[in-house]
Formats: C-alpha cells, sequence, structure tokens
C-alpha cells in the first residue's frame, strides 16, 4: 500500500488480505477524533446560550473513543451503571463469577468505572442511570438481590460520585423498555427497590461529606493502546481492557483503592504504586512523569512495543530510565497453554522473551522470567492469571485455593515493598477509602468477615479512617450496619 | 415513534436501537395475515372450478402464521412428519434425548403436532408425507429403528389421522433430494422400510374403525404468543413453544391423552384438565369459556402479562374470575441459575414475583410461591422442569432418579384432583387413547413393561378400551403384539 | 431445473431451496478449470520470453482447484509450510494433539502435504515458505519448540523436498505481517530459529543425497470428489479431506511411507498397499489401475456411489472386478453415535448398508459389516475411527489405551497381509524412508524411544536403510543425534 495523496487513502476495508493495522489504528484514531470534534461544536454552541453545566453519559466497556479527550469540553462526566447485565453481557467475568454473583453484579467492574470516569471528570462525575431492578437488555435479566440498590449507590459514593440518578422512576407500560424496572411499577405502586433507595437518601442526609477520593494507587488505561491491540491482536482473546481489568481487580483484591489515570504528563509523585500494562508507545511526557515518580512501577506486559504509529521500535521495550531490557519477540498463547509460575499461578495469552540483566523476581516453572526489575520499576513479560497476582480468594468451586504466602505474589509484593497496607478480603468482600472514611461492601450472598468487621449479604458498612484497622468492630464511630 | 399518517409506518428494522416490540408484534400479524390470504385467494378460485377437498400439508415447529386462521380456509389438513431429522434440528431434545431416541424420534413430538393439527382441521388431519428412512437435510440422517415406521404410522392413527402418506415412494436418483430414502431404493427394488409400511397396511385392514380421538386433557397454544414472546423474550432463550411443549410432554409422560387448541370462545367443558402456559393475552371469550369449565385449569406463567398490541396492562396478571392475583415483576434467569423446589425439581428461564393472597401449593426451597391458587384454578409463576412437572422417568445418564411421590408433583396432582387416571410410565414408553382403543407405543431402544404389558423395542400394542388396565396382559382382545 | 439453452444456466445461489448439487458440482468444476486456465496463460507468456522454470506455491488444506491439473503446466511445484498455525486453524486436529502438538505441529500435516505435493510436482517439490517461528495469522501464535526448525526442514527432505525456504528472511518492522518472525529480528540480529536452519545447512552439506522417496504405500486424493462431498456432504461434518487424512494419520502411526495419488491410470504396480477411500467415480482408467495392482486394495467408504455428474448410478457400489457388492442406503451418524466394533474401535460419522457374499473381515458390535472383502480388496462401508485402523499410540489423556493385537486392525492387518513391515511408534515419533535412509523425527516434547532407537523432542535421527531395523542404535552409520 503506497500513497501519494492523501485522497488515495480509503477506509480499511475489502483489503486483498487482512488491512495493514496501522491504516486500522488511523482510522481508529480518526473516528475517535470526530467523536470528539462533533462533542466539543455541539458545547461550544450551548455555552453561547447557556451557563449550565454540560455533562454527558458514558458506558461501561466502551472504547470507541478517547474518553479523556472528549471529557475535556464536559464540565464533568456521568456514566450508566448496570451492574446485572454488564456482569452477564461485557465484564469478562468467568462462570463462577457469574453464579455467585448474578444478582449483584461484578464486585469490580462497577468500581473500574467510578475509578475512570473521575479522572475523565477532572474529580467530578454522576452515575447518570443506575440499574433499579430487572432490566430488558441483558441475555437474562434477573433481579438484584436484597439491599444492592443501596451497595451500588454507597460504591458510587465511596468513589467519589456527586450524584446516583436511578433509571428510571417508573417503568414504562409500553414500547422497548417496558420490562426495564423502574422505582415505581407500571401502575404507579413502589417498586421493590424504592425502599432502597429510600433507606440511602436518608443516610446521605447523616453522613457527613466523606470527601473526594484520590487513590494511593493508579492504573493507567489509555484508550489509543485499546485501539491498537484492536487493530492488532495477535492472539484472538487479546483484549487490553480485560488485561487492565484483571490488573485492577487484582489491587481491589488486595483492598487497595485506585486511581484509573490516562498516560500523560502528569505529576505521578502520589501515587504509591502504578500499573502501566499494554501501553502502545510511553510518550516522552510519561516517561518523564514516571521518572520523578517516587512509588513502585509495574509496567507491561506488552508496554512500547510499538510506536503510535503501530510499526516496530528497534530495539523493541519499554525504554525506561535506567532499566536495559529489550523484548526480542513475543508469543499469544491458547487459554489451555499457560504456564505455570515457580511460585504459583500461571501466565497465558501473552509471553514476551526478552534480553535483559535485570534480576528475575518471578519465573515460569522452566525458568522464563516474567517479573523482572529492580526496587523501583518492574516489568511483566506476560499477562498474569489471578493466583499469579494476589492471593485474593475468588469464587471457583467448593474446593478452596491453598494458603500461598501473601508476600510473595505480585501486587502485595509491589503494595509491601511501598508499605502500603494490604487486606486478604474474602471473595465478594471490597474496600473504598474516601478522604475521611473506610466503606466495606459485601457483594457475596453470604455474610463475609475481615479484621473483625462481619457485613451482610448485599451490606455496607462505613467507618472513619485514622481508627486502627484492626479496631474488631464495625460499629462504633459512624458505621452503619448493613 | 410517532405516526401521523399509516403511509409513515416502516417495516420494523434499522431503527435506531431495537425495534418497538408492538410493532414487530404487529409486522407478524400482518405477515401471517398475508399468509392466511393468500391461500384464501387461491382456494376461492380451485372451488370455483372443483368440488374436491382442498388441503395443505404444514411443517413441524412453525409458527410464522397462525395456522388455526389459515386452516379455517381448508377441508381438512396435512402435515410432513420426519421424527429423526425433527428430533436433531428442532425438538428442543436434550443431549441424553437425542442419543437415546437417535433412530426413533422424540417420542412427543409427532404426537404434539397430530394434536394440534387435527384441532386446526376440526377433527380431520392426514400426515401427508412420512419419513420412510434416512433423508438427506438434517444435520445428520440416521435410519430409523426396526418397527419405527410402523410405529410412527400407528401413533398417527391412534391420534385420529385418516391417512398417512409416506414421501416418497422411490428414491430419486439425481437431484437435491437423492439421499432422502423411499419405500423402494433408486433401482426399484424393496428399501427396508417397505415390509413396515406392508404390514401396517394389512393391519389397517384387520383393525376395526379406532374413532377419532378427542382427549380429556387440553393444552392452549396459541400462534399470537409465539409472536409476542419471539418479539420480546426478555431472557434469550425463553421460547413460546418450548414452553408449550414441556407441559404437552410431562402430561405424555402421565400417560393422558390431549387435545391441543387455541384460547378461542369454544367449549371446554369436556376437559378434565385445561393447561394455558405463556397466553399473551386472555380474550373475553375465551375468560368466559374457562369460567364454564368444570376441570382443573392451570395458567402460566406468563400469561395475561400483556395486552394485545403488547403493551403493559394495570395490574399485570391473568385477570381470571374469583382469582385475585397481581403480579408485580418478572425474571428471567440462565440455565444455571434455576431455583429449585421445596418439593424437587425447579423452576428456571423464568420467574414473577406476585402478590396474592391465594394458597402457594408449590414453593422454592427459599419460599418464592411457584403455583398458587385453589381447587379449580391454579398460576404458575415460572416454568417448571421436568422432575417437578411430573414423576415420569426420562433419559438422563446411568443413574435413576430417586423416586418421588407421584401424588405430590403439578401434573400429576392436577390430574388426580379430576380423577384421571395417570400412569407410571417408563423413559420411551408412550400410551394414546382412541374412542375405542388404548395403544402402546414403545420410542425406547430395549423392551419396556408397565401394568404388566410388556412392548418390545418400537413395538404397538393395542387394546380395547374399557378393559382394565391392570388386566396383566398385553396379548388379549384386538391387542397386536409388536 | 430444467433448463433449454447453456445460458440459461446461473451461479448455484439464490435457489428456491438448495441447489441441485450437481449444480454446485459443476461449478466446483467450472471455477477448478478457470484456475487452471488462467495458470496456463500466465506460463505460456513467461515461457515466451524465459527458459527458467516455473513454480507456484500451495498452501496447507485447500481443495478449491485441483491441484494436479495446475500443476501440469509446472516445472515442479512447492508449497508453504506453516506447522503451528496449521495445528490451530486447519489440521483438525484433537484438544489432546492441540495440547501435546502446540508448538511442534501435528506429527502428520506437513508429512500429507509433501506427499500430496511431490506428486503434483512429478517428484519434484520444494517448500517455498517454511514457519521460522511465531507466525501473525493463527488464532494464537506460539513459539516453535527447541529444535523444530530443524525437524521440519529434515521431514520435508525426507520426503524429496529439493529445497526448503524460510519465510522470512528478517522480521518486517511494519505492515500486517510485522508479527510474522524471520530469520533475523526486526532489527537485523539473529532471531531463535537461525541456530537450527545454520544446523540443518551444515548438515546438507555432510549427507549425501538420501533420493528422492517413492513410498511402498500409496493413497488416493482427488480434488472431484472433495468438490462432490462439500456439494452433497449429506452429514455436516463430512469431509472429504479429513477422511482421507484420518487414513494417512494411521498409516504414518503403523510407520508406512505414503505416496498420495490422483485416481487416474497411472501404474499402481509399485505398491503394496493402496487406500482409496471416498472416491466419487472409478473411472475406467483407475479401474484398470487397481485391476493391474498387485497390492492390497482398501476402497470406501462411499466410493462409487455416485456418477462423475452427482447422480446415484444402479446399483450402487465400486464396481471392482470380482468383487459383488451394493450398496443399498447410507446413513450420517452425529459423534454421539458412532458403533462399536468387535475387535476394538468404531465407525461414525457415515455407514453404508451393503448386500454382498464377501466375507466381513470387521463388523460392528452389533454385527454390521464394516470391511468386507477377500485377500486382494476390501472394501470399507463406514469411517473407522483412530483405534479401528492403527494400534498406534495417540495423545488422550493419561491413561493409555489397553494393549490390542496388532494383527487385528485394519491398516495393520492389510499392510502385514502384504509383508510390509510395521511398527509401534509411541505418540508423536515418525519415521520416513528415503531410498537410502531412514529417517526417525519425534514430534514429543519428551524424549521417545522404539526398537532400540532413543530420540530427543524436536530431533531427527537418519541411518542407513538395509540395516536392521531391530539393530538396537541410532547412532550408528551416517545416522546424526539430535
Amino acid at each position: 500500500m503506497d500513497y501519494q495523496r492523501f485522497d488515495q487513502i480509503g477506509l480499511p476495508v475489502r483489503t486483498v488480505t487482512e488491512p495493514n493495522p496501522a491504516h486500522v489504528l488511523a482510522f481508529r484514531r480518526f473516528s475517535s477524533d470526530q467523536v470528539v470534534r462533533f462533542n466539543r461544536v455541539q458545547c461550544d454552541e450551548i455555552r453561547k446560550r447557556s451557563g449550565a453545566p454540560i455533562v454527558h453519559n458514558f458506558m461501561g466497556r466502551m472504547t470507541g473513543f478517547d474518553h479523556h479527550a472528549l471529557s475535556a469540553d464536559l464540565d464533568f462526566v456521568a456514566w450508566d451503571s448496570y451492574p446485572l447485565g454488564f456482569l452477564l453481557d461485557r465484564a469478562g467475568a468467568s462462570q463462577a463469577e457469574k453464579e455467585r454473583f448474578l444478582r449483584q453484579g461484578h464486585p469490580d467492574f462497577q468500581a473500574f468505572h467510578h475509578d475512570l470516569y473521575r479522572t475523565c471528570g477532572r474529580g467530578r462525575f454522576w452515575v447518570m442511570e443506575q440499574q433499579p431492578g430487572p432490566v430488558n437488555w441483558a441475555p437474562w435479566n434477573p433481579a438484584p438481590m436484597a439491599g444492592m440498590l443501596r451497595l451500588w449507590a454507597w460504591e458510587a459514593f465511596a468513589h467519589g460520585a456527586e450524584t446516583v440518578c436511578w433509571f428510571r422512576w417508573r417503568q414504562a407500560p409500553f414500547g422497548q423498555e417496558q420490562m426495564h424496572a423502574g422505582l415505581l411499577l407500571p401502575d404507579r405502586r413502589p417498586a421493590a427497590g424504592l425502599a432502597d433507595v429510600t433507606r440511602v437518601a436518608r443516610e446521605l442526609d447523616e453522613l457527613p461529606d466523606a470527601g473526594t477520593a484520590r487513590g494511593p494507587c493508579a492504573l493507567v488505561f489509555d484508550y489509543p493502546s485499546a485501539h491498537a491491540w484492536e487493530a492488532q491482536p495477535h492472539g484472538i482473546d487479546f483484549d487490553y481492557f480485560a488485561l487492565c481489568f484483571d490488573l485492577y481487580c487484582a489491587m481491589r483484591r488486595a483492598g487497595l483503592s485506585i486511581d484509573i489515570i490516562p498516560a500523560d504528563g502528569r505529576d505521578l509523585g502520589p501515587y504509591s504504586l502504578v500499573m502501566v500494562p499494554g501501553l502502545l508507545e510511553l510518550s516522552p511526557g510519561f516517561r518523564d512523569s514516571l521518572a520523578t515518580c517516587a512509588g513502585r512501577i509495574v509496567v507491561g506486559p506488552r508496554a512500547g512495543l510499538r510506536t503510535d504509529e503501530l510499526s516496530t521500535p528497534a530495539p523493541m521495550g519499554p525504554d525506561l530510565p535506567d532499566f536495559p531490557l529489550t523484548v526480542t519477540h513475543a508469543e499469544s498463547l491458547p487459554p489451555f497453554a499457560s504456564l505455570p509460575l515457580a511460585e504459583g499461578g500461571a501466565v497465558g495469552r501473552w509471553l514476551e522473551t526478552i534480553e535483559t540483566e535485570l534480576e528475575a523476581i518471578e519465573r515460569t516453572v522452566d525458568g522464563r522470567p516474567v517479573l523482572v526489575g529492580g526496587c523501583r520499576i518492574g516489568y511483566l513479560t506476560g499477562w498474569p492469571d489471578a493466583p499469579a497476582l494476589d492471593p485474593g480468594r475468588r469464587p471457583g468451586g467448593p474446593a478452596p485455593a491453598p494458603p500461598r504466602p501473601a508476600r510473595h505474589r505480585i501486587v502485595r509484593r509491589a503494595a509491601q515493598a511501598q508499605e502500603l497496607p494490604v487486606l486478604d478480603l474474602p471473595s465478594g468482600l471490597r474496600v473504598r477509602d474516601t478522604r475521611t472514611h473506610r466503606f466495606w461492601l459485601n457483594y457475596a450472598p453470604e455474610p463475609l468477615a475481615c479484621n473483625g468487621r462481619t457485613v451482610e449479604p448485599g451490606g455496607v458498612l462505613w467507618e472513619p479512617l485514622g481508627e486502627p484497622l484492626e479496631r474488631g468492630s464495625g460499629a462504633g464511630g459512624n458505621a452503619r450496619g448493613a
């Protein structure tokens, strides 16, 4: 494909064989820019006529345009949170997770988007549509477990949401969405969820402002990388969102609070831990930010293996300061060919072969380095599975996983090197810290206990920060029982 | 979607998001009416020129048009019965059923259509094409087990068929259907099935007319409901035909003979048991019929939850006389989330939450009512699985189901409340009563016994009605051994 | 479908129901002829201007045109061998084979195409593109196991390849194939595979010419038959290539060297064993060749059941000399309905019912003949599975298959009747004889031993022919250790 003039360039379709991935990436970038520009034209027109703030609602797991770029023209952002529909149609949940969390939603999927869109909104976001009962559009549409509407609302507030709106007020008695629940039934009587919502409203009146949250940890989520690996996945199940979400879930299972940030020149000083998976290209600005970050940085896998035009740099590798490492080639692996790690867990889907003098912190059983580096920067050569990332408990059948020393696994080791306290959370229990409070949220269908607190199914507890974590009771201070 | 004039209304495709289900339903109704009208035009032209009866052949599991409406213009109806092809491509058989009945066909699929199309033909129907050997169009095309052509013919006659035609006489030596068996081979020698067919012809000469059958039980099958739930299934595996067929099979496994009827104003007086699953709307005429029926009536699930234009009535529910029950909302459930019932079995796919003072006859283990009502009318809130419907034995692996007291399950309890005798049929054995005879048919690959009769694989026995069921021998009277 | 003139005949698409399979077959034949003619036009133009040999590269498992017909216009042929990609995307490998041979490729898939294309090239073929590392286009793209590049090259040479070219020399740093490995990395340093390739080049200098191979066994592979059964498969998983490949693999597992030949009038005298599966039509020339072949001939299943215009001959059957056998009908069978054989293994997918006085050599447990015939010709009525074909060991989980007497199974019995020595090869070990040498190749990930030789994983041994097979060491003569 040679071009002499711009007007010779068509869409990346109907090529003789697969289109050039650089062409696909350019088209994705162009498409994203068009969405951003169209939004800007509308915002400009509105601002000529009104001083009201402008907001738009995003969705879950949508990477079609760069949400950071579009958000720059909004006053703040919002999104539509449908935990039960998303569990079945897009969270990438395992069968065990679908069974365990059918009426609760994935314990980390909403949190991920709260953390992502809060950054898009420069600290300000709403939930514009919150699921109020069974909906109409997922493959199956069960009703939420008792208490979940309250839990979803408090999860959003704990992540800094300013407002949670319920969609919809009354269930429509006609049309496409007549099986989409509301807070009122079609005949205007209260639906099952209304009591939960009323309780949250009452609790909000009582709880002092918990402040906007900023996590001690950061995960980089970069829309151009999503576009690049969609254009050139190499393995049919390589998915950038799934890679980032896997790392995010591992941090959540360790009890960490997280900011999801773009790969720009922002100050990374406040973060004790920064994860940078699958980044297409490390821009000079972002490289400078990493250089001045005092926390622990874990880069990779598949970071810095392409230029921003999706060609191969020579040599391949993340090009980090004082970090001599070259990637010679990469493999994609089918689900049945994951490689076990020496200390437990495995890497799969993606594995790079590297040349480096850096120390190997994690290796496969047959000796291939999986995590290399020193005390400040680490590089992942492959996609670790959940047991390799953290010792948190996950749903997965009757047999519990054998105990593993927490200090030996990837997320936990990185956190503890920074003296970030980690938790040993049971499957479905999560925490989120605001500026003033710690919230405990139980997504499981049974009561769960941790550090002396017991949280009912669908329950939420909160307590002021600063009190000792091992205090032994969730009932003191401002904490509220579920 | 607002319309000012009829000519603004397009087809329910290429809408911005999913089309309005009421629009889809209207289109389906229109399409069905067009088929009916086209058939009527042809019939009118033929009748101007000929006094011969007019018949058309239907197929298995086809709901594209209202067969009752079309049949009104025919003198009688016919259908094409391909038991082996249908088992693999449309009966919805379980894997265990496909393995057990590969060369016999589903034990209830032909019977269902005989019972349905007999009503369409106002008591008169033919089998226009009966499978004579391996065919050419199913995913796989095995040969019938020895005796099955005879069994299929007698199943049809026992259900009131006036004629069974075999398609085809000679296997074609060319073209699309050259792998579709006939009664003769391509070289005009007899094919394997011809002996069975000759035997049936001889037996027909000997057996006195067994009369047209009318069952003591009825199942309502309503084409507009099929169209409605296809337009708005709510769960991806909700299928109206499958729901009706599940109930039909449960009645067959209990040894009952069934009429399949439309939801019109016909006299329901003769029926001791009427099942009304998934009915879109209870018309005034049908409601009157139910009111004057002296038998036991089981309505639901998903009955009366919509108007005939697919909007939501207020309140939702079946609106039956002296039957105070309101449905507040409904859930669709994935296959892995069925809810076990207190007395065994489970409900899945669909479950309604109701408000009622009526007694709960069946409940889930956690107390949700699944069958409510009194001695005359019951309402099902969910889709029961086979063990919940009846204690009949089903194929499913080496381990037999534990024995359950027959009086405790849904179909059997309803039948026994009406003093309808039920049978404990082994997997694959079926009975069908005509006006004068009881027919025993064995679809299983091994001999099966019930009430002292033993029927060979693929065998058929008949005996005059009125003789005691526990007489202990299938060889007396006019009975014929397999 | 009646035609009065040729210009009334359209493409076999958009017919009211499925197109006439004879029409589809005619279209496939026409398409193949067009490809052959287009190639001829190009060859003619080149030959007017150059005396250089003309070659073209074929692919794996491509049946779109008749490769024998096209090759007649080339000086020799070549093909592109991608063992790891083919294992995952087209070899039809079982899950156990995919797991065991993920980084080695299917042990027989390359050999099959070497043997097929050598015949197309009238004894002369190249590998034009040989996989040098992970590629970019398969569902997943793992790296080869150490040694595999050398093994693949020697497998090709042992089958008579004159040249093995590696695609590509340097991995491209841009475009669609930038994740397709080369012998050099994008930055021009040596890639992992280069050492293997250098070693093969050195070994080629040392090894005397091993001669062009001609196997003692033949398998007929006929492109028109592939087209015919694609037009009229009867069962959704009936695939002509898969049937031929199953028989080929069974012969390879027994240690036999094979020619893959068309069904033409060539001299079959040299062959001790000829397998003829699924042949659409036995032309008079091929029938004559079979008549003068002194070896053992195994025909079927599905051989001679159609004319070359895809109509049904009367009677159906292979019409072999002194071989009275008529096929009355055929069944296609789903994977769960294979019929076990009396001596072990099973037949599935396809089974014919026959009339014959010939002796049954193999029967199903319930007595249906599966292999019939005398000492010279046998006819298979069904598609045997691997345990029925040969006692060679296959991957398939931890439990080894119970030992079976080798003399009792189909391939081995046929070979031994001709005093062709057979081997009891472990799973993944293969041999190939040239005119002068025997090559041992180990596709398994662990060392394997046979007849006293031990071959390392990915290793190749060779030894001069004529030395006793049971000599007990692979290190003597010209043999090279892995």
